[in-house]
């Protein structure tokens, strides 16, 4: 037995409460070594003498990185606090008890040396994700190119390469004209970039949190959009930049202005007074080097209540159902707390996204975010579907790291993306090659999370990395590609219809490395649906699916997987 | 390489910030698979092109638990923020780079693939402990039996066993009185069992929070031990607990009284109402199944603040050093991230010390408590040396465990003890075998950390569990072993006087489990200290050690350890 890949800690990253007297448990051993895993569990409180409180109940594999097993159990048991340990028997006969004194050959008798579980007495630190949001599907806009209520010149609305802050007439109207769009292609929420007033054509930059960018419309404008959203049955998240400023924004400037004697000074990182605002030899925290997104300081009470009302103020106002957070990694984790209680008290169905590009379960454990851009599945989609430099098993390898080392709470609600606004076209990645932005978006759309779309990527956009991935949106039908279009819609239309690709439990999954090929099988009650996908431009055989129907296309399977690309088989 | 047992995230786990600039990583692989592990960082966001700002750095080694080996590394680095990655090379020669993209073959190229160290900018994230903890050493006083400033007849004082509820007369006066004697052993923090008003003897169901309890004294007395414990240069702690109340506390009574309309209903966890207050009919939680204890609801905001103020007030009005905290670990991390943050503001001195069984790396993260009491320390005591079922290196492998799982600025606070109010005596423990208790006080007087004396075994008192580890304290001399006393201050002197034995860097230790020895030693600057504890009865011989003084004893030692005790070569 791998014992020193064997891990469990009695915190709640392993071990929490699902609802009053269910529980959640996870163990982490290392790949193929264990044969089976038990958990016994016990009152913490009562003695065996008043009443025997054991329970023993098998635990099951639910996802494997490459290089270490997952085993979970949810447990039911209605007790004051419970005490646990596993029972482990590897394939090679040996078994062992695994508790808080570490590896035993048998059951301690004693029970203090179990583990022990007093998150049965911490219900409050369960992880309430909204109920609406899981495996909904995301269609991010960027406002100030996505569509113009007024009529825009061809050759300025659709000039590529494009500059930084070309002003194409982007507008909240523009999005209001599209919403039938949106609403057809089969999307479920609406993500917004930066909506508020600012110099920059992204406005990540803010001067003013309550006044939407006038060249963006009103607040009536987004009030309008919000609603005409949710009749459509559409969901619309904003995009809260609550790290930094603009330096034109009020307390910047009275810092700027007064020194040490604004009462805004501890709002921001000063070094030094007076404030000097030259670029490069600017004396004040920002974001990355950038001189004109100066860093607030959020431990700071007064400034944590201002960003924090801003969030309430338009889930009030304009009835929108979340807030995508900005570089939220920077931010410290007592803020998150603080404004997540904030928000979920008054809004307990608001989403809250955080911007993190890295793995980070910290962020996930209910008391904070409930749920991340999870650009960790960006870079495998890109690295195994797209350039073709990872492995299918690698790529389920990193997939099952995600399941194995995030909360399940968030397992439905991660956003998984295959570009954004801050990243090259997926078709530019792809080097142009339709069939491989295809396979990436079956690969986004056929697995359980909230997908998000990049606009205009389900009419082939292409672009490098920012600004050229910001070009204005194609709506002049002889530049949409109408078969990318219709494969996104179909992707679309197949994952609602199926609620075994989201919702059913993976009974099959292989990776055959040599042919680029992924065949996972999912099972929801009587429903059990197979879906291929295959990175490579060879043909391949599968005979034993042949006879099977392709959802994708309406054919019948005949066993043989044509270049790249993904099936979902019934 | 074992890669299943290498582990290493980006939380603020395994990664931190130390102070502005200067930063800790830690990694954990499997024993004795490594031969050198190097970090490799740079700036996150200054291109390379504009400044080169890499830079590569060993990691060493710094504990082992058995299964695996702990390395870690202090990093200046003023950046905004990092990226790093880690370089292992194996015993095999095998070499590879270790980052958020798995295990690869060279760096990766694409910095977007390391892993991200946004907690650079997450200063106030820090962990910041009281500047006068570390290291150390606790005098644990359960008040009603530890001292009485009236006359108390020998047969009641000195009565065992002893029921629960005996009233001896213990008081805060009486406590006043024997200060002298607490300092003159030499220890540094007194930490007393609740004082406030309780008709229980152990007063962990306090009827009022604000009222010492008129048995013990008054609000002056405490005020006075305090003070004069703060002349002799001794902190004083005191024992909060807001998991559960008495049912004769104001809330619960008018909860009872008035049910629904109550306005403190919100305040605990009713399940109907009316409340019934009949014994294994009661219908709210409790702690444990006490109905003579119900549980406080913190999550409610009211209750929240009202306990947070009773801790304040206390630190303003007596001016103590700190809390020790009941069941602490039975309420949520909310409550105490809520309740450090209030502290802290007014109090960042006061400690802030968590009651928790088990290994609770969760709450020492920096957001909630400084430290914990120790109950695993406790067991691998009592498993090596009083009932001699753990061996030698599995002993060091439960420190190196606690060493390599818990956040450095915890490491020299935490409360390590053989015992307390809520365990049978060590000396009972030890099978009223003296060698056995005095090797116990010395692996805990000899260790990092805060030891703490459960008051009276350091003349060597004895007693069952609870009740009986409760007597009246041995005044009388006749009835103290001064043998053990001498041996108690003995190590305390060597403690207070060798910083090498609780500051310095572990240079070798060894564990030889056929002979129960372990053998560390320990460097501080020119300072080298060689620390022995043997377990067995029996002789055995270290001729290479000969020489040396033994500062226990004050002999030379003669390369002999004859039977079960502890020695400090120098």
């Amino acid at each position: 037995m791998n014992y020193a890949a064997l891990w469990h800690e009695a915190t709640q990253r392993y071990c929490y409460c699902l609802e009053p007297g269910r529980f959640l448990f996870r163990l982490q051993t290392a790949k193929d070594d264990i044969k089976s895993v038990t958990l016994h569990a016990l009152d913490k409180y009562l003695p065996l003498k008043i009443r025997d409180t054991r329970k023993t109940i098998p635990m099951k594999w639910v996802a494997s990185d490459g290089l270490r097993d997952y085993y979970e159990v949810e447990l039911e048991f209605r007790v004051v606090c419970l005490r646990y340990c596993f029972e482990l028997e590897d394939n090679a006969g040996n078994r062992v008890f695994f508790s808080n004194s570490g590896f035993t050959d048998t059951l301690p008798d004693d029970i203090e040396r179990l583990f022990d579980c007093p998150q049965t007495l911490r219900e409050e630190e369960r992880f309430l994700a909204p109920d609406w949001a899981s495996d909904k599907v995301i269609y991010q806009i960027f406002p100030s190119r996505f569509a113009s209520h007024e009529e825009v010149e061809d050759k300025i609305w659709y000039q590529a390469p494009i500059t930084a802050n070309a002003a194409l007439g982007g507008s909240l109207k523009g999005i209001i004209q599209q919403l039938p769009y949106i609403a057809d292609l089969g999307v479920d929420v609406i993500y917004l970039t930066p909506i508020f007033y600012s110099n920059s054509c992204h406005k990540y930059d803010t001067i003013d949190y309550y006044t939407i960018d006038p060249t963006f419309g009103t607040t009536d404008d987004l009030v309008m959009l919000v609603d005409k959203a949710h009749t459509l049955g559409l969901r619309v998240i904003l995009d809260g930049v609550f790290n930094h400023t603009s330096p034109e924004f009020f307390a910047f400037r009275d810092v700027v202005e007064k020194g040490e004697n604004s009462r805004y000074k501890d709002w921001y990182y000063i070094n030094k007074f007076p404030v000097c605002t030259i670029p490069m030899r600017h004396n004040y925290k920002c974001f990355s080097y950038f001189w004109g997104m100066p860093k607030v300081h959020l431990r700071c009470a007064a400034a944590a209540d201002y960003f924090t009302e801003v969030a309430l103020y338009w889930l009030r106002t304009a009835k929108v159902d979340g807030w995508r957070l900005d570089v939220a990694d920077e931010i410290s984790h007592g803020f998150w707390q603080y404004f997540r209680t904030q928000i979920k008290t008054e809004f307990p169905q608001a989403l809250i996204v955080g911007e993190v590009w890295h793995h980070a379960p910290d962020f996930l454990q209910g008391d904070q975010w409930d749920s991340v851009m999870n650009y960790p599945f960006y870079r495998a989609v890109l690295d195994y579907a797209a350039e073709g430099t990872l492995t299918a098993s690698g790529f389920l390898g990193v997939m099952g790291f995600q399941r194995g080392n995030t909360h399940n709470a968030a397992h439905h609600l991660m956003w998984n993306l295959i570009g954004s606004h801050d990243t090259a076209r997926i078709l530019h990645l792809c080097g142009e090659n339709k069939d491989r932005q295809k396979l990436c978006a079956a690969l986004q759309l056929l697995t359980p999370g909230m997908p998000m779309i990049y606009y205009g990527d389900e009419v082939a956009m292409t672009g490098a990395k920012d600004p050229d991935c910001r070009r204005g949106m194609l709506w002049d039908e002889s530049r949409q590609d109408k078969d990318m279009l219709s494969w996104y819609k179909r992707l679309l239309r197949v994952r609602k219809e199926i609620p075994a690709i989201t919702r059913g439990k993976t009974v099959a999954e292989e990776a055959r490395d040599k042919d680029g090929l992924i065949c996972v099988t999912r099972c929801l009650e009587d429903d059990e649906v197979t879906i291929l996908f295959h990175a490579k431009e060879d043909t391949i055989s599968l005979p034993a699916l042949s006879g099977k129907r392709n959802l994708l296309t309406d054919n019948v399977f005949d066993g043989k997987v044509q270049g790249i690309t993904a099936l979902v088989l019934k």
